[in-house]
């Protein structure tokens, strides 16, 4: 899994009949000393993340494993919503 | 998932059997902010999507979770296109 | 899947049983201008590509999926010889 | 597999049912040389890992196959502690 | 598959039961022009590899369609040992 900031949504009418009732969110990717980086993910929501929460998302053929996702041509989903993220022994993020 | 813009076609007649009445295309991966990068996949057209259009691409084995490239030797699929996308509460695309 | 040029071969006698009788051809990946890349991968040949013809490939789980690389250790295929290859309107590639 | 150090740890109450008792580790990639690099992977702990040990984890599907894993949507695992770890007959790295 | 020199082993005693037994590889990459790169990964020997030799390596779910490593945690194999090697009608590597 890889730790992801919740920047945006994307919306998608047509599409494979599979995806119907899925939530798709843009995730930024975030380095391992909490910043942003130039990388993206778009992950379906399983958890109920919104917009600038801090999220755990799983990418492959793992992605399908919630029963969200289960047999659904998705490649990337939000598992977790990240409470607390410690490096070092130093909190590198806490929800507020 | 990514986000990508089909940019072109890619026609092979000799090829493995599974692969007969699939079309394929030519993607270019967008980054968050709408740009077109270097990076491309040639990926299986599961929803109709015709050249210049903005679409979400899935890669991997759930490339092959669509009726169409079920048990197929197909590793990226284009299964949704993209209506708006949004980050950080600015529109980055909308379909016209 | 990816587009890439049939450079070399490998060849090994000492291997996995499952992997008899499959032959292993060096291919480069070729970027969306149609330039080789300095990317390759090691792909089993489920067509009779020759070295020089320019191709698709696949890779991970779906590299399984054609009949002659079902359940082997096989990550990536050859499964198409690419006729013609077209970006933004204008032919990148036509096999003679 | 890929070597890493276990540098930190992540909390999540909130998460897909199929995540309850893992516990996720922070792990930095290290290089063939045994310094750290940039990159990382949140993996689900199965040897009982703690906070600075050198161990081995799988990714992809692969990060499924532990009993602890199985049918979960998680894509990496510590699977191993690392003893010893030896590269050109010199000893890179031995646990103490 | 990718080409890869194997330079070294791991040793772990502590690790996921359905690991014992297998015997953990270092093994770096090698370009396409034969030169070794930084890029390794820790591959489960299923030919009985030794140090010093090139090798065929499978990632990800191909990783476990050996007999060895089968339902295993494991996302690497060494599934071959190269004899030959040529690329562009030139020999880039012949075992001894």
């Amino acid at each position: 899994m890889l730790i992801g900031k919740v920047i945006g949504t994307v919306v998608a009418t047509r599409k494979d009949e599979k995806l119907n009732n899925l939530r798709f969110m843009v995730v930024r990717q975030m380095d391992v000393d909490g910043r942003e980086t130039n990388s993206y993910v778009v992950a379906v929501d399983a958890v109920g993340a919104g917009v600038g929460e801090v999220v755990l998302y799983a990418t492959g053929s793992s992605a399908r494993q919630t029963v969200l996702t289960d047999k659904r041509p998705c490649d990337a989903v939000i598992m977790a919503i990240v409470d607390t993220w410690e490096v070092g022994g130093e909190v590198r993020y806490q929800k507020e």
